[in-house]
């Protein structure tokens, strides 16, 4: 992919569960988009066949016009018509919805975590892993489909993943110790009351640490022979709930392969420029990761927006008392970490030929 | 000291620092102190000379009217006549007047940073280290005064060391990880501005780190021939600001010079009772440590005033994918991690027979 | 109602709606009442059956243990042996089921909107308008039951009312300007989600302008021949929802029958001492209003637990540049506004006989 | 003016006390300006010589590269050469300051209070008055200097006197009640402790009632010979600061000199355009004032960047109770309300001839 990649004309899309908070981040982020056009936006039975704008309680900015008089339809493949379909699903539903749009011949790309860990299901950040995408071939072959479903991760692991994906590249994490300080919008709308955060700490987010834990493997592993091969690390990570809008925020520990001095991560991560085919990508942020010197930073407040909401910043690397390296990384939550996530990979997909023509 | 004890007239005390935040809170638990009696109050010149109700902008609650009708004294050892001194100076400050009075006769109970890590001056949390107090022994004999200085630590390593003894006394510590999320009012007053942090985080806290992590060896050290053994364990704490009022929340985890498992964990903490000198005294809370097994707590708004903000309260003990086990520690850092801990420590001096009569 | 009064022994009470956030703040300010004792907890059917600590989500400090275990009866008067019932009904059910343990002979002490503008229903403060208790006989006479129901006012209307009737009883309103800033616990829980209130103000509160307005007018009413003669004032109100988690400020802007100047307003205040029925029950508090001169008070977070929460903090008394006098009242809104409103109310109807004996 | 007009080159401008909140965002704000090029910054002694990246603590986004790199002057006109100067000085010094600034042959853009109400200064919002600007003439001839002092108003008052501008122009106001919600940003930096504001509401803000209440006079005035015809209306305002960061949020209550329903103020202000001098303004919002039928919004969070900060949001117009109609209107405190006001205002001097050539 080059920064030349423009297609003839734009691919039409749907979006799945477009009422809700990351429906909502992936119509913001569509509404003008170069590649894509939002066709479609469908939802649950209570709000199919309102107009989006009367279904969706809007969070966020202005609703973009045209979208908001668009007519919600069910989430059924048989009254989609878009060959690409954005999931923002729940995952209580996600798993019967998405498999049907897959084998409905959509492309599927998915929010929810009910894929990710299949082993012929990528779980891609394009920076990191774009050579995961090859597994599609490997799902349509087994699954007997021409659709397909390509998922992002967990927001948190989402950051973690971009802000040391130059490490485990350059040295190989050995020991990896995360704690999470995350945003109430991971929690969806309405989700947390504002009776349990305000002022408050929650140390806890229902199945979120196993499921980070074992993301990590993945999204850091390494495509060979139609499969996955997943790092030899070791990681630990306690997730926490604070009164932040936006901005998933985590002070890591690690220990790699080979003896790392902070001066040698501050190298690695400055020198990274994650995989060639994942840059100039409408979405892609000038830097997909910023390092900041600042020993205050980075804070959601100010720096979540910072690549419109696709850039990690990391910062505090200095040496462990234990380990090798100490550091914090921030990145957006429902940009970085879900909606822009899903729509990076849409370009990447598309870039690399693998959309055919629009 | 048994339940038993009761002096036969109170002691009179005085408060240095009495207007800041740190100050008031000791003016809260001593204005009914059943063995203390508030005598003076002292204070910077700028305050000098004023009725305290004037030079104090009271911070929570209601003044105690007494206290504040009296006159705020420089804080100057001539001028203060009570044997007694609870400081609660700044560290800029702190060296220089907490030396004077222990050489003018006083004991002086400190929460500043400047001697807490001096040889022979005393780190006391009365559960956990209560013998660490014979190190006033030697420090009137090497420093030829009469007077004493007894400290409490940091307000992070306050709540960790009580959530860990138990552990350490136990199994005995080898690794340990440590991040926190602490509240605003362990700045003091004013403190934390609102811009930088109503809905944000700030991933550093000046100087916490290296004094958070030093302090845990002392405190968990073992009394012995007038030196304090430190223990052999390896610390990582990473410090962080959330925007809660009162309450330091921290994610814990460790490794043992033998396996331990969370239900291990749990019975030790359950079984634990603290030094047994440290029971009964007016302070002492029911439990010093309180463990939950609701997953989503310890919390900071829910659980910081447990035992009069005395009691830690310690949850989520599961087992760790890398150490041993994983824990969440919360505690009141502004009682418990220091005035409510000066308070503990005199009362302790008090009832082991140190202070004398009153 | 002197202070003598003390029952031979406790009324046996049940709470309906004991779950939800207004249920557990009455089971937290009857759980050691002197005068009742909680026998029965009910719920909807979702609870029933279960254990109440497992049926309820509990929000506050500890829950009682005794209560904890008690079985979550449904919200029938045919299981409900209590004679008195507390109702922390939502209004959507409340209507029919306060209806059904009144017709049942119970005596229904609502929070409830439902009845609260009933001609023979009493809205009380006690401090304010004991009198209107009298509505009793007239609802039983028309109604046919020896069962009742008394109600406390909206959490907005129940603070301006306290802090203005002195005014009101001395110098009559004419104008009265107000507007709220409430807290979140007001919307109950989950009630307000946090992505909409973090940071954030809401310049609006469904249904809650003509409620309080409305509801101004019987609570300053002068019972008279079986029903109320609404004071001949003006009343506006708005209503807002900010970040707080207890407590309703109200800015306040109001005229006179007769000209009232601040100073004149601030004695009328301090002189009053409410009705002499309600002095000296067990959840009275020292004063129900307290003057404050400090400029910058009363705020929610220094001054919503005066009281035990049920003393309601005036302050700023000042001359109008428009109307005569304006001023700023905050109270709790889930004790003094809530639960601890209707306790207040059972125990004026125990003081005056009015529940026969225990 | 019109939408051509356009500078052959831009002029070279200074920022006074740059380094404080307000500064940053004159600096954020001109930054890229079509019309002006920031040529110095200066601000008090303590930052004097140092670069500016150095000296100011940057609060919000990234700080322009080459700003950064500029070394900060004094506050002295002999120092500064740009003929042009934008102050953010605070109110202690901009008395002396600005005066010097304008006698030295300066325009002085200033934020400041200390110039505002003196009869020769115009305070001007484009938009409501920019007839106003004429006062410079007078200014200059009484006072024999060929600079000037332009000033914008309170932050509170520019918000509401635009929402009201057209009211006033139509139907004239009688009678105004205010009350706000005001951010902490509008108390600059390090401004409102957080121990002061989290969770928690303060009803009061030193001096702001009587500045808010006699500048909406002035702005809402005429210009006729020379002076400022001032409205006849009455005016309460009560002022409070919310933990909002950015968005001052007002509820207001109105009569005019004739009735006027909601409809009739609805019509009104969608027909308004405001001064036709300051429409196409490179900083003038597509809307100077847009008007919500959402009743509950305008939120501060949802609504402050509209039109980059520039536009007032206006909803919930209604009919009132006592008189004609209530509504809120609410705008970006530190934008339109104060750097993004200034740099207005210049460039209504510019467009109107009044900057000369560049």
């Amino acid at each position: 992919m080059t920064a030349q990649f423009k297609p003839a004309k734009r691919w039409p899309v749907a979006i799945l569960g477009a009422t809700g908070a990351v429906g909502q981040t992936f119509v913001r982020l569509l509404a003008n988009h170069p590649w894509f056009e939002i066709a479609e936006v469908a939802a649950s039975e209570r709000s199919e066949g309102k107009p989006y704008a009367e279904a969706a309680k809007w969070l966020e900015g202005t609703m973009p016009e045209a979208i908001g008089r668009m007519t919600v339809l069910p989430t059924d493949p048989a009254r989609v018509s878009a060959p690409i379909v954005f999931s923002a699903l729940d995952s209580s539903v996600a798993g019967t919805a998405e498999l049907a749009f897959a084998k409905a011949g959509k492309l599927v790309l998915s929010n929810a975590k009910n894929f990710r860990m299949e082993p012929d299901v990528p779980l891609v950040i394009p920076e990191v892993n774009a050579s995961h995408l090859q597994l599609i071939d490997k799902q349509r072959r087994e699954r007997g489909w021409t659709g397909a479903i390509v998922t992002n991760a967990n927001c948190a692991a989402t950051v973690a993943a971009l802000a040391l994906a130059p490490l485990e590249q350059e040295f190989g994490i050995d020991k990896l110790f995360m704690m999470t300080m995350q945003a109430v919008s991971g929690a969806g709308y309405p989700g947390v009351p504002s009776l349990d955060i305000l002022g408050n700490v929650i140390p806890y987010i229902a199945d979120e640490e196993p499921k980070f834990e074992k993301e990590m493997f993945k999204l850091l592993g390494r495509y060979e022979n139609d499969s996955i091969v997943l790092p030899s690390m070791k990681v630990s990570a306690q997730c926490n709930r604070v009164p932040v809008e936006h901005g998933h925020t985590i002070a890591i520990a690690a220990s790699f392969h080979t003896r790392v001095t902070p001066a040698m991560a501050i190298d690695a991560i400055r020198a990274w420029k994650g995989d060639p085919s994942s840059r100039s990508l409408p979405s892609s942020p000038p830097q997909a990761i910023s390092l900041t010197d600042d020993p205050s930073r980075p804070q959601p407040r100010r720096d979540v927006n910072a690549g419109n909401g696709m850039t990690v910043t990391v910062g505090r690397v200095r040496e462990d008392t234990i380990l090798d390296i100490r550091m914090v990384a921030m990145g957006h939550n429902t940009i970085r970490g879900a909606a822009g996530g899903s729509v990076l990979n849409a370009e990447l997909l598309a870039a690399t030929g693998r959309l055919g023509s629009a």
